[in-house]
């Protein structure tokens, strides 16, 4: 065991509090990161703060890490101590079943080892559930770490092992390049790099976001189009026009006025996570053929490949850098919606 | 014009009763049809009574038309004096639109002209709207009239001409066939011929009613599994099991539970109208890229394919033959579900 500092909660009103925790002794596959930059994800919040229920204490939060390679295991192969690298949200997997061998990990049929939160053996994490980024080492599986590319800065790639893959996933998937008309609903965390990709990807690219605020970002970040969906005559003017649209919003959106302005064959994906069920008319569905998908995260490979994707256009996410001791303030202001585009902790600061 | 009896209702709550009405003058591309048979869709049922609303009256359901061609006009080079030949829910669209270039006229963006109930010009229907199949003759434009193969009853080749182009279309557009896992939800008048074509295609066929009722008509059809979703443990056994459920049934289903049958990238298609909006987790679409789609009939390329692979696989539906007297109480035992599987209409008895 290896101690490292961590910023940790202890209760789901309890401020961060920086406390040691230990990394496991590397295992021959494992790799030991030194934490350079670790993004803060909405989904940090739900957990600290109990919000999805389950949460187990003390947290440390992070799946958005990246970092230099400070050792390896005798049996590592896929990557050098020094190398730039990077972990997202999970950091292990059964590797057996369908998913997993389809490079799906994140559907893992027994479930993935998300990066914090999830219950492990204490020989894998002394408290008995992972523990994430906000620290200055883990210890990863070297298949669950991904190469940074020399193109990017590892204090803006951090947010693409999150936000990145969870956008670029559902673009592939679901063919956004030339000849695509693609929206994007929010541009916040996710959104905003979204409307990068996309771009980069070849499609034409909306921004369907409540107000014209960050309309100048936009069209920035590479969007053609940018709508206020707080106009009611959003909804009338671009009826049936996208192949894709990308719903980035936890909100609880009128998700079938939305679903109107898809084009025949057309799909919405929903990435965020509103607490109460979407409502969708059979009719709206049927009368275009449209489809109401979901996505979560990506693969590992897939992962890589965003990466790759990014360094070649130079995307990165839009963020604001941070000390540790900083995080509760940054945590209310994502809440309030209070940030462009991303925060970003230093784990220098830790 | 010529003169054709037909029967037809003159309010919501009115019997059907025999009239006369007039058919348009053959025009250069037009088709006559000496009408034999008019299956009985539940469509026509809510439309004679009004359910939807818009019903124009007198009102002469019927888009399940099978029959001989009696005349052509001078123009028409796909149909011969003679020949069997259907017609389906649409008689016309505006044939220049993008969904109507792809063969899919259903979709037209213009909206296609139905069978019956759509306003159209005096020259083309007298009563000012279209006037279905419940009648010994239709006159059709060539493009939208279909070939009935040798290989099928004109009987039991009726209903498929909206029941079965209805499932046909979503089982082919989400490649059904061998390998794949598909669920029926319904054995009704769609369902069951739902369960021919998918078994045909190769697919492996689940059936899921609410009782094991009609078990041993859906092995008969080729259904390879039975399951009562009536029983809870159904839910608990089948999840993650399917590629693709057809879900024929109009009633408000919990279509979550029925969403979380569908194993990673599976689809549901819902054909059926339920009043209500359907409600869907976020999550239950998310976990496993599922989604959630509909499906409107099939364009007339694809309902001549369907008619095709149906002769083929010798593929009918299961029918009872009535009577035109009997239509009243046909409806009211439609509504009941007490119909194996679909009636039809012998044209002889109008």
């Amino acid at each position: 065991m290896s101690n490292a500092a961590a910023y940790a909660v202890s209760a789901p009103d309890g401020a961060f509090e920086k406390v040691t925790i230990e990394r496991r002794e590397l295992g021959p596959h494992d790799v030991l990161i030194a934490v350079a930059y670790a993004g803060i994800c909405h989904s940090d919040i739900h957990t600290a703060r109990d919000e999805w229920g389950g949460t187990k204490y003390p947290c440390v939060p992070g799946h958005e890490i990246t970092g230099h390679v400070a050792a390896v295991g005798a049996a590592v192969s896929r990557h050098r101590v020094g190398d730039r690298v990077g972990v997202g949200c999970m950091v292990d997997s059964c590797g057996v079943c369908a998913p997993c061998l389809a490079d799906e990990e994140q559907y893992c049929v027994k479930g993935a080892v998300m990066t914090y939160n999830t219950a492990v053996d204490t020989s894998t994490q002394p408290e008995g559930h992972t523990m994430g980024g906000y620290s200055t080492q883990i210890v990863v599986t070297e298949n669950f770490v991904v190469s940074i590319p020399d193109g990017i800065g590892l204090d803006i790639a951090a947010p693409l092992l999150c936000a990145g893959v969870t956008v670029f996933s559902p673009l592939r998937h679901w063919n956004a390049g030339p000849g695509k008309k693609v929206a994007i609903i929010g541009m916040g965390g996710l959104g905003h790099v979204a409307v990068k990709i996309a771009s980069a990807m070849g499609a034409e690219v909306t921004v369907l976001s409540h107000s014209l605020s960050k309309q100048e970002d936009g069209r920035r970040f590479g969007a053609d189009h940018y709508f206020a969906t707080g106009d009611k005559q959003t909804f009338r003017d671009l009826r049936g026009r996208f192949d894709l649209i990308i719903n980035t919003v936890s909100a609880d959106l009128p998700i079938d006025n939305y679903m109107r302005l898809l084009n025949l064959d057309g799909t919405m994906v929903v990435l965020g996570m509103p607490e109460k069920p979407i409502d969708i008319r059979p009719y709206t569905l049927a009368s275009y053929r449209r489809s109401l998908s979901g996505s979560m995260i990506g693969g590992i490979a897939q992962t890589q490949e965003m990466l790759d994707f990014c360094a070649q256009y130079e995307i990165g996410a839009e963020i604001e850098l941070i000390s540790a001791d900083e995080i509760d303030n940054a945590y209310d202001r994502v809440v309030a919606s209070d940030v462009r585009y991303r925060f970003v902790i230093d784990a220098a600061t830790i």
